[in-house]
């Protein structure tokens, strides 16, 4: 087992790049080895030899070491002299689409928070209307990749070269309704629905008319209604058809964090216990998940932590559940779920560095 | 036709009851007659004849009328001595229980904007332990309730004495399902989910652990999950059993409106026009109602107006829908519904002091 | 007088131009005589006639004549052939410099909201830049153009052809001062302080790093500090050289709504009442000035409304007050001030449609 | 020096509670050392043992150590047994009152967050009232205490035995103005101005009217003009009179972080040079304060750190500045100052466990 490993990043300068940067330098594995970070430098700043990370996020200041770090111009050549070992990519899905192929040729192994692997159906992957669809490349890299969740997929991230970085909202959507599914308690037929809500900064960091502090306060809206890119990878990960599920995303006047509330119906009635039961069974073992055993998650309760609250109830019957799930999108949907695949394709304990 | 009418308020100083005063207060039918404000006066403001208006909500201040309005004791006579004609209550359940009876007797017509009055079924309102339940007078009060949603019961309201002014959350779960219901579009075996978010003004403005700003900001949580007492309403105005819809609030960090979620199996595949037709002519003659051809409406929309906002997307084999309605929670969901209904009763314009 | 006019606002896809749109529409005298609106429309637009109202600001909707209302392609002849009397400019400076010239040329009446004709002195305007400073044409129009406040102005406002409407931080800083100012009892050598704070509607809907809801939510920031361009209209009105005051903008959290804290210290003592008589006095017949007796305003209190509010308070020995004065910047701070300026040129009531 | 320590927490529950649980237990230097947690528990929680702080604090769930911990009735024997050595208190003023004497004569040393022992003139703790004020003890209690900002009393605070930790406010208005006061830049005649904006936590966790959600959003209110409790601690530190300084707080709508605005005019003309290089110097070797060059801090940037963020900008003639000051009120304004003084009283590293 490595003690230590030289990572890299690329997309330092996104929300997802800014946990990222911040989880890594403070890694306990990863102390005096800080990551590299690459990406697109204008010419003034080549001339000084690359943006500082200090500039790009004043919040991550303090201390030499970090007031030293620079983003610098992305090319192979500057990984391999630096050593880079492990590749986090927080770039847009075609770019993810382009690079991993070739950065798992020169021998690096990669954590991709794109979307661009996390699928294995065509059909699933085609609202993404990836320009290499179909090539023999792409199908190879595919069948290395493996969906980076760890408390459905550890033992095959454990052997990974490349990890595809769930959704955020597919995280949190997936991981309270995988246990019940596969415990077969669920009535498919009946129809789940999962009502998705995501604070602002899971739509990116480039200025539009969506993100405007204006369109977004004092309001709530839903989007992207049957068409969301992220219900593909819950289907396949979930295990259901198109039919089986509704899913709904809604922007919330807040700046992170993500709940979802999810209704389901059982094939015969449970009991509090019989539900539990269930996903404590499911969850022995993973340290970022919550299970509520009385009360209902809140945004409030995971913001700026990498773990995912589960919770439930259930009605007199026991045939109907809602259950509640939250998460905070940069950590646990993106750069803390990003770290927890690092800990276990190393081998370290899968929470380090992420309490 | 009455060209005007003698208007009071008991319970002035929350948050429906200030949007109350200032809808009242620029009502053209009402210039120069000021609501005479009651409820529970204190004796250092008894000596001065009352609280002043502009103490209690200082943004209504301006204008020498306003200016002069006062809080004052309640009490039958004082509201007998001024000519009071309908009387608005924007007060506990418990005191509206005792209250509107007494008001009928006395001959005032009533716009209660409690729970009080609200519903038929004993079952229904069970879960208000009204004390006076059973009661000879409360059952006889109830058959003069008319449920106070013009777009359902418009000629029913024109005739009525009381008027039960509806919930918020049920405001904006009957307006969308109740024509698609009435159509006998929906698979009710099926099943219902409507999830509702609303602003923290409808949790009251008594100070909580809930309505702390520290609570609320930049969270969200669901709360009352098949327990809410405004579901009784939902069943008996759209006409449900209470295993065909799962109703489930959440607390969203904005000062005010409501967006409800609804999810709809048909029971036959429908066309965005079948589904459309069905709510145009629904809400035909309705000018509170706002339906949308083509988009989604979002909380900005209604914000601060007495619109209900409703829109609806379609999957692809027809089979299912999301439907998405907004409101205001202080206007449509009480206060602008109650002058609505005001209007209505007297038989004016309905949409009069409210655009 | 005139008992209605014809309106025409260009730029009302803004968030002032949504506001201005809303007043006109509702106002007393215009009922009937809709605003032309005028500006950019694209090609697709064009073929239906123009873009409808409501779907830029859908918040607007309701009722007939808002549903016809669409932004036509601005043309000096469509004004001319729809017989536009007053104009109102919701342009940016560069464009209102070029157009009021043609506008008072052709005979039309001027409400400009932009900063291009408020300052009479060239050294005040230098921070625009404007590309005519020092035409003969430019010279004229300033002259002919009165400072669009009418608690200061009010005559001038009534005669006048073109008026400069008020930057919103400039009347949240003039309005409290002005009158202590004139009253003699400010030590200027001293120096006043305005720590301004404004919500982020004040920063325009072009989507920006700053206005993105993860730059000012959760967050505040001091910008413009020395060199705001507001600072000139402030000099001039209030009757200071740039030494004599600091005038800084923060950007807030919130949507609407400017809080402006003043510091002073007097020549000679004052008494709580020799102030407060100083302020009844300046605004008696003010109607959209609220003076406090007792307490300070907060933005809560004048957010969408006309209204600027103004407080103080004393020190133990009446040698400094701290001044708090409250306004909405897009009603005040905008198209509201535009409104009190068309009824003041028309000789209507000033607060008509305003409250 | 000692290489751990035996902490204990009274008053775990409120805001600045939380987040001295979660600091001492991510200490590097107190891993297996969790601190005790006493304070009033209620009969139902002794039964149990005491109140679990996950339950007080859902956040902090996670690991086996934290599902542990109690909070458990307060008595001095308690924490004898268990071999308390630093006691922090975040506990009302009255109760630091009482408690500091009887801690420093049990041999404790004491980290006291409350307003209790900051001030050494009883001009400046008349404010408070203090019921013991005149008392020999608390006059030898006073004695013994030491301002807790390192950045100016460093090496007393190594040997303290009580540590009054200092107020919100008052960190962000002391640390940018006492290096300029020290060097004797500026003029003191003419006044500065401290204007302060807080986020709602610093207001306390029991609901009350100012705390109450729709009171704090999409507002801002100036409070506790020229009366305000921090005023003594500021004159103190920074060596003004009253005369010299107006301090004014706002409530902010943000859960978290202070900006203050600082003006003072200089008695010479100064360069950015000059200025820059007194706080340089005055911040050698203070790891928690970060001094900006170029740009003005914004309250994002300090949020959730212990930092204290400082800028500032001069007018044309150096004549004026213009200081920004911000950091999180609940850290270095509370419980990351405490833990701050902690590892200077213990000899650690002054960051250590804060980065």
């Amino acid at each position: 087992m490595k003690t230590t490993v030289q990572t890299a990043v690329v997309g330092v300068t996104g929300y997802a790049g800014a946990e990222l940067a911040r989880l890594l330098l403070h890694h306990p594995r990863l102390q005096g080895k800080p990551p590299i970070f690459v990406g697109r430098v204008d010419e003034k700043d080549q001339a000084r030899g690359g943006l500082p990370l200090t500039e790009i996020h004043p919040q991550l200041a303090g201390g030499e070491i970090v007031t030293a770090l620079k983003q610098e111009p992305f090319s192979w050549d500057l990984l391999a002299a630096r050593g880079a070992e492990v590749l986090f990519l927080a770039t847009p899905h075609a770019q993810s689409r382009e690079w991993v192929p070739e950065a798992l040729k020169r021998g690096l192994s990669v954590v991709d928070l794109s979307g661009a692997w996390r699928m294995t159906e065509a059909a699933n992957r085609a609202v993404y209307a990836f320009k290499d669809e179909g090539s023999e490349l792409a199908a190879a890299t595919q069948k290395q990749s493996v969906y980076g969740m760890p408390e459905l997929h550890r033992k095959q991230i454990a052997g990974a070269r490349l990890v595809a970085n769930p959704g955020c909202y597919a995280t949190s959507v997936i991981l309270p309704l995988r246990p019940l599914v596969a415990a077969g308690l669920v009535d498919l037929e009946a129809g789940i629905v999962a009502d998705s809500k995501s604070g602002v900064s899971g739509s990116g960091k480039t200025p539009t008319a969506k993100t405007h502090f204006m369109y977004a306060a004092d309001s709530l809206s839903a989007y992207g209604v049957f068409t969301h890119r992220h219900t593909g990878e819950l289907l396949e990960q979930i295990g259901l058809t198109a039919d089986e599920i509704i899913f709904t995303p809604h922007l919330l006047p807040i700046p992170r964090g993500i709940l979802s509330t999810i209704y389901v119906r059982f094939k015969k009635p449970q009991t509090r216990e019989s539900v539990a039961k269930v996903y404590r069974e499911f969850f022995a073992g993973s340290p970022m998940v919550r299970f509520y055993e009385k009360s209902l998650p809140q945004i409030q309760y995971v913001a700026r932590t990498n773990y995912a609250d589960i919770g439930f109830q259930l009605d007199a019957g026991g045939k109907r559940a809602v259950i509640v799930s939250c998460l905070d999108n940069l950590l646990k949907g993106a750069a803390g779920q990003a770290v927890q695949n690092l800990n276990v394709m190393l081998g370290w304990n899968e929470a380090e560095g992420l309490e």
